[in-house]
């Protein structure tokens, strides 16, 4: 089998986190969040956050935590503002639109929302005489770190923050490869930093060491009235939600998720520089998704070793590819590729 | 009371089409579609259209029609393909999204989709890796006359059409100012050949004559099963279906139809040269509604006299407003207009 | 052609409301509810209900009204609580369910609600160990009158809406066939009561006169905000909102409302007489819908000359038929009938 | 810690499918269901339907499984006919009206549909005049075994498909606890018989040994088009789909899930006797779940000791509780009831 650097979730859980599945697996438990893991792994997050008031609530994946959140949190004729690139406006089937929800989209540098872009489009809408035929903003999407694996500053964060609360929009922030965001060089600020700068936040466990899992936070413990309710009407509630329990209540128990983090992105600067090395052009990111231009002929030599994904194609002779590494990338791992990258510039 | 070039609806219903409300308001009929005038309408809009095998329906309004019949004939998890200029896009208070459709947005020129970005776009979903993980463009949305005033020249929709039937995807026209796109000057088709050139288009009363009501129009009389179900399903449907009917029946009784449209441009033609000959800047448009470039203390002058709307802010001295003629509109409205033309450039 | 039964839909307006129609229709007005029409009938309908500062929108249709006002009176996972024989739960094809809600049904008395069952469902919701794995009642729905002909007492509404405000959940009534209701002899109690004893309700144009039209009343004014965009989105705002603020401003200017529902209900009572003597089993009802037990032979033979319509069969030979009266009912209508009715009892 | 008997989704994994999450958990694997467990395990599911066309899904829950796939074969304005006691009716908190669609519900038997019931309601449909006007029936569901532990027979479950093929219906059977179901003493047939009398049905995971995890099998291949981007579109797709299909592959390997099943249903037999013998009524069940009516006064004993669920009131002395065994149940925590019911009718 080849050296796969395609995704950070074709692997299994994190050592750590199997083992607390194991060792907890023949206790009883109340079931649909009432279980002690999932207690305990609340009380964790919210010391992580230094919000001891915060709501904390476990679901299965990251589309459905987007969807599911976002529709409760946004009123029925309320649309999110997003970039083009949002994992929410291209990858996620037009689950948030599934829900009765438009995506007002602003374009993006580097794969971030610029705090100005978004100021201008809530002025305009106020301004609009025919607003009241329109979609009202009412939350700000923004992921730690984006697509592009790009990290935001907390100047940025903070300047868009501000903006959504100078127009009482909530900002939501999808933190699926949050542990990666927080571990780039770049990062200058912590999860309790980020929990007091937006609204609503989602902390991802399936690409951050899980089996599955992520965990919504409200750090204000404000979620809207009745939200339990309406994770089960979605479908998003786990019957068994120790689960998802278990697994965050190891993550969180002593600094492992963080860790993971940064331990994946380490790696992932190596793989950054042997590729710069090779004289291929790499797309800025400091986080554990890197993505290297390659044309067609280097595409297919280092595939024949390596697996690896196609991003986005650029002519008719070049594309982006998309190299990723996680907790279960290891030396072993960087020297295949290393081996493999000779290959592509030989005749 | 101001003379107002505000919109096409702010007056009541053309005097013909009143007069055959008055003429038929005794007789008892069926319901729900099944009054003769209906099914009169139904014929002779078959007959205008070359298409004896057409299925029709008639509907309230715009936005009911838009998003009652594109969620009939998208499937579930299929989006529609607008520019980000259209009607449906922007002053339809997210009514497509609340049927759960997600709406994929073009660039546009001139309010026009131009089919080689269609083709883009459409070919681009298709060779996606990750196409299973986004939302399918399932029908093309244009408009006709656009929501610029412009019109699409027959090559232009039919170069639309192929790249739509090349892909499997269909095309819905929204007519709702059928009648003065049909009769602008560069208009080079008929609503026969319109009707030949899509999948299902609609030909707006409410702006062109009519009280109140839509006609969908299905040329291969291939409406998706169930249609007058999902249209009672979603509030859709009259009870008193006769009300359109009859009105519908008379619009398309002599010529009416086109008459109005004819009529109403000559008029826009005739505001058109004013606005120029008083030197100002009147954007693209050779259908009924004209939009003219003011400062905001020529605006403010103007609407001393006349009533007409603010469409979109340019920058802190200069915006585009709205004029719009209909049946309505008289030599004397225009009158009142040249009259109120001279004072604007007036110390 | 056969004078017809079959409902108070098939015929046009009643002339007063299209005198003003014809009076009206050549002045220009502003559009989407901001006509000085549907301005004066507002305010006609807050003097009706003795309720100043009642909200009141006017939309198209019946079913329309329903699914738009509960989706937006309820909250996402909130149900509405009606009878098994509700229009909502039988005939409307499934346009609440389509904005996302559940139906809780309740048996009826007559096609009324009881106070009794409804409280027991309330009080069972609320101690149910598993109510937050279900939908929690949120709006009672009834109809004044019901769908079976039949009023409410004052009493029965009194204690029905004591029963709601006990559990915090909300009354709407669905008002579309109101003037008849008003108007029967076992009512006792007007509009402005009825504004005093709900939290929203509607009074009906289409069944009682109108061309089309219905009017949502909030007598506290207390409409959930944004509720104007809400209508919009679920295209059921009119853009020449004038066609109804013309005909609701005429049905309230001088009493025409309740005359018109008058007339029809003592039609309805001659008609209900006629059948009693002819020997045939006709069921409670007290306003402008009589149901009437036929056999086939009868129903045959009385279908050659009068056209009603089926209801529901009983068994094999037997069937209930509705004979339905309205402002176009007259003395010579009933005549017929009376004719014809002397054929069915013979051989 | 008290014995349990509050639910089967109550303790962890079974120990065999612990152990095959724990031995695959190193290897890279490919995700979105193309992981190599999830094939095998489909793979094996076939086999053990005796259907080697059958499409086989894994979804994370049984609520979201009933939702995600009702919707996607109902046509749009379709609903789906149950009992009223059904799991979807009552307990999903509207999940399946959250997708647009009634539950048009039938009288139950012991929580059983009868052929009778559904012939009736599905004629009725097609007879009745105003059906364009009614939410049409698509499907069927039944759950095996009921949502009060009772087991349909094969005869039972024959009658109801084949009104379902007489009407063009389709029929779903929900199996969260199918295990248990088939392990039933009653029970006349196996996987293969049922899957050979459906349209489409799951298999509990969650409920039956698994961490989480329902399969759907559509036995005839014939998912509808696009079904993987459906259950994307509604969250309920998983990144690391070897979570599921690991514990899936292991449970259909060596006949471990019916062993689930037999294992359990024989500790409730037990349960049975043992409450019998204390003189408690027991509802009729055959399955898992056991209903013992006992006096307040005899739960409040019973509770100090075991751990178990209110089910429902019967008056203010008197409620049916619910006792639930599963492949965690064993002997030992039998005794410890055995040694609790002593105390129950002690003064």
């Amino acid at each position: 089998m080849k050296v796969s650097f395609e995704s950070d979730y074709n692997n299994g859980a994190c050592p750590e986190v199997l083992q607390h599945l194991i060792d907890t697996n023949r206790e009883m438990s109340a079931s649909y969040g009432d279980d002690r893991w999932s207690e305990s792994a609340r009380e964790r997050i919210r010391r992580e956050c230094c919000r001891p008031k915060a709501s904390v609530y476990f679901l299965a994946g990251g589309t459905q935590t987007n969807a599911v959140t976002l529709d409760a949190i946004l009123a029925p004729g309320e649309g999110v503002v997003a970039v083009e690139t949002a994992h929410i406006n291209v990858h996620e089937a037009g689950a948030v639109e599934a829900t009765g929800h438009k995506i007002l989209t602003l374009p993006h540098e580097h794969g971030k929302m610029r705090a100005f872009d978004l100021e201008k489009l809530l002025a305009a809408h106020e301004a609009d005489p025919n607003r009241t035929h329109m979609v009202a903003p009412g939350v700000v999407y923004i992921t730690v770190p984006t697509e592009l694996g790009t990290t935001y500053q907390a100047a940025e964060i903070e300047a868009i923050y501000n903006v959504c609360r100078r127009h009482s929009v909530k900002l939501y922030v999808d933190g699926a490869r949050l542990a990666y965001g927080l571990a780039a060089e770049s990062c200058d600020y912590d999860m309790a930093w980020l929990a007091a700068h937006c609204d609503v936040f989602y902390i991802g466990g399936t690409k951050c060491g899980a089996l599955c899992g992520e965990a919504v936070v409200f750090p204000a413990g404000d979620e809207p009235r009745g939200f339990f309710t309406h994770i089960k009407r979605r479908g998003a509630l786990l019957a068994k939600s120790r689960l998802v329990g278990v697994q965050f209540d190891r993550l969180f128990a002593d600094g492992l998720y963080l860790r993971i983090g940064i331990q994946a992105v380490e790696m992932a600067m190596n793989l950054r520089k042997m590729m710069q090395y090779a004289g291929l052009q790499v797309l800025d990111s400091d986080t554990n998704q890197q993505f290297v231009v390659l044309s067609d002929e280097q595409a297919a030599k280092l595939a024949n070793k390596i697996a690896f994904e196609l991003w986005e194609r650029i002519d008719d002779n070049n594309a982006i590819y998309r190299f990723v590494t996680s907790w279960a990338t290891t030396g072993a791992h960087l020297d295949a590729l290393l081996f493999a990258l000779r290959s592509i510039n030989q005749q």
